[in-house]
C-alpha cells in the first residue's frame, strides 16, 4: 500500500481501550471503528500541541479527511489496549497526510497500518492552503 | 413502564433492516442501536409529513431528546427486519412524547417497547413552546 | 423518574473523553452515546473488581441489557470530559439495577442520569439467577 | 488510488438512505460511515443472489476485511438518498475485492469511490480458499 518508514521513533503514541459495541457478532472490533480510533489519534495529538481541533473550528477552519487507506493484519478484541502510533507526515501545502500503526498492546502484535489524507477548508467548505500556523507546528516534525 | 394503548393501530410504520456493524460479540445487535431505529423512525414521520428535520432545523428550531425509556424484551439479529411502531403521542405544549414497539417480523415477536420524550429549542438552544405548526399536525392524530 | 440517592459517594467513578465521532449535526454528543458511556463504566467497574465480562463470558454467562431509563438534562459537546458515576445498585435476584450519574467535568454540570437493569444469561440464552460470585461481590456495596 | 472502470453498468447498486445519528457536528455524514454503507451493500448484495452473510456463517465461514482504500470527493448529508454501485470484482482464488462508487442522488454527484479486500476464514480464524460456491456465483460476472 505504502512503504513504511522503518525504525524509526512515532511523533504521536495514543493508547485506546476498546469498547463491548465496538465489537459485532464475529467477536472482533468492527473494521469501521478503527476509523474512529485514528480520528481520536489526530484529535489528541492536536490537543497535545495545544492546538486543538475545536480551536481550529472557532478560528474558522474546518479539516476534511480525503482518503483513507488501512491493511488489516491482525485483529482487536474486546477489552484490548491498543497503541495507535502516528509514524509519519506528508504535506504539500495543500493535502496533509499521516501515516499510523495499530498496535496491540495486549496480545503484542501489530494489527494493522493506515494513512489518511486531509484539507482544510473555511467555513463555507472551500478547499484552503494549509494554516501557517498548522505548518509551523508541523514542520518540528519532519 | 408505562401503559400502552392497546387495540389499536400505530400513528406511524416504518420498517428498518438491522445491519452487520450493528451487531456485538453476543451476535445480538446492541442494545444503544434501538435508539438510532426510533430516531430514524421519528425522522420517516415527518418527513411523509412533509415537515423533516432539516425543515424545521432551516426554520430555526431545533427537536432535543429529553428522556428515553426502552424496555428490551426478546432480542433483535443481524439481518432481521423489523417495524417500528409509534403507537401514540403526549403533549403539553413543552415537552413532546412518543410511544413506540418495536417488532421483530422476521422472528415475528415484540422485540422492545419505549417511550422518547423531546422538547424544541431556538438557535441558540433555548427550550421554547412546541410550534404552532408542529401542534397542527400532532393534532390529527390525537 | 426514580428517586436519586442523595449525599452519598458513588461506588464507582469512571472518566471518558467524547470523541468528534460521536457528535451529530446539532454540535452536541449524539443521546444514543451516553449508552454507549454507561456500559463502558459498567466494564471498568468490573474489571476494576478483578471480574472482567469476558471472564463472565469464558465462565458461560452473559449479561443482558433489559431496560435502560435516561434524563438528558444537559449536552456533551466534543472534546468534553466526563465522569460517569454509578451511585447505587439494586437487585432482586434475578434483575441487576444500576443508577449513574453523567457529569460533564469540563463545564462543571450533571448532564444526565440513568438506571440500566440487566439480567444474566447462559450460553443457550436462557435467564439465569444472578451467580453467587457476583452477588459475594456486589454485596459488599450495598 | 485504482483505475475505475470507465462506462460500464454496475454489478449491484443498493440505494440508502442517511440517519441522524451519522452526521457529525460539521453537519456531514461522519467518514467512518461509509465503511458501514459498503458492508450494507455487499451484505444486500449477497443476499440478493441467495446467498446471504449468515448463511455463509451458518456453513462455516466467515468473510474477513483485509483493507480499505477510499476517495472521498464530495459529502453527503443528513437525509441524502446515496447509491452505492458495486462496479467491479478481482478475486485471486485467496483475496477478494470489490471496487465501488458512492453516488448522492439527492444531490445529484459522485460523492466516493473505494475498494474493499477480503479472506474468508474457518472457524477457528484461518484464511482458506475461496469457497467454491462462491467462486461460482462471482464468475457470472466477470
Amino acid at each position: 500500500m505504502y512503504l513504511r518508514k522503518k525504525m524509526k521513533l512515532p511523533i504521536f503514541s495514543y493508547r485506546i481501550k476498546t469498547r463491548y459495541s465496538e465489537t459485532d457478532k464475529m467477536g472482533l472490533i468492527h473494521h469501521s471503528v478503527y476509523l474512529v480510533y485514528l480520528e481520536e489519534t489526530r484529535t489528541a495529538f492536536w490537543e497535545t500541541l495545544g492546538f486543538p481541533y475545536y480551536k481550529m473550528e472557532d478560528e474558522g477552519y474546518f479539516v476534511v479527511v480525503t482518503s483513507i487507506e488501512i491493511s488489516y493484519k491482525k485483529p482487536l478484541f474486546y477489552g484490548d489496549t491498543i497503541r495507535v502510533d502516528i509514524l509519519n507526515f506528508e504535506s504539500n501545502g495543500l493535502k496533509f497526510s499521516y501515516f499510523y500503526n495499530i498496535y496491540n498492546e495486549t496480545r503484542d502484535y501489530l494489527s494493522s497500518y493506515a494513512k489518511t489524507s486531509h484539507v482544510f477548508t473555511n467555513k463555507e467548505k472551500k478547499v484552503i492552503r494549509i494554516p501557517s500556523e498548522i505548518n509551523e507546528i508541523v514542520k518540528k516534525f519532519l
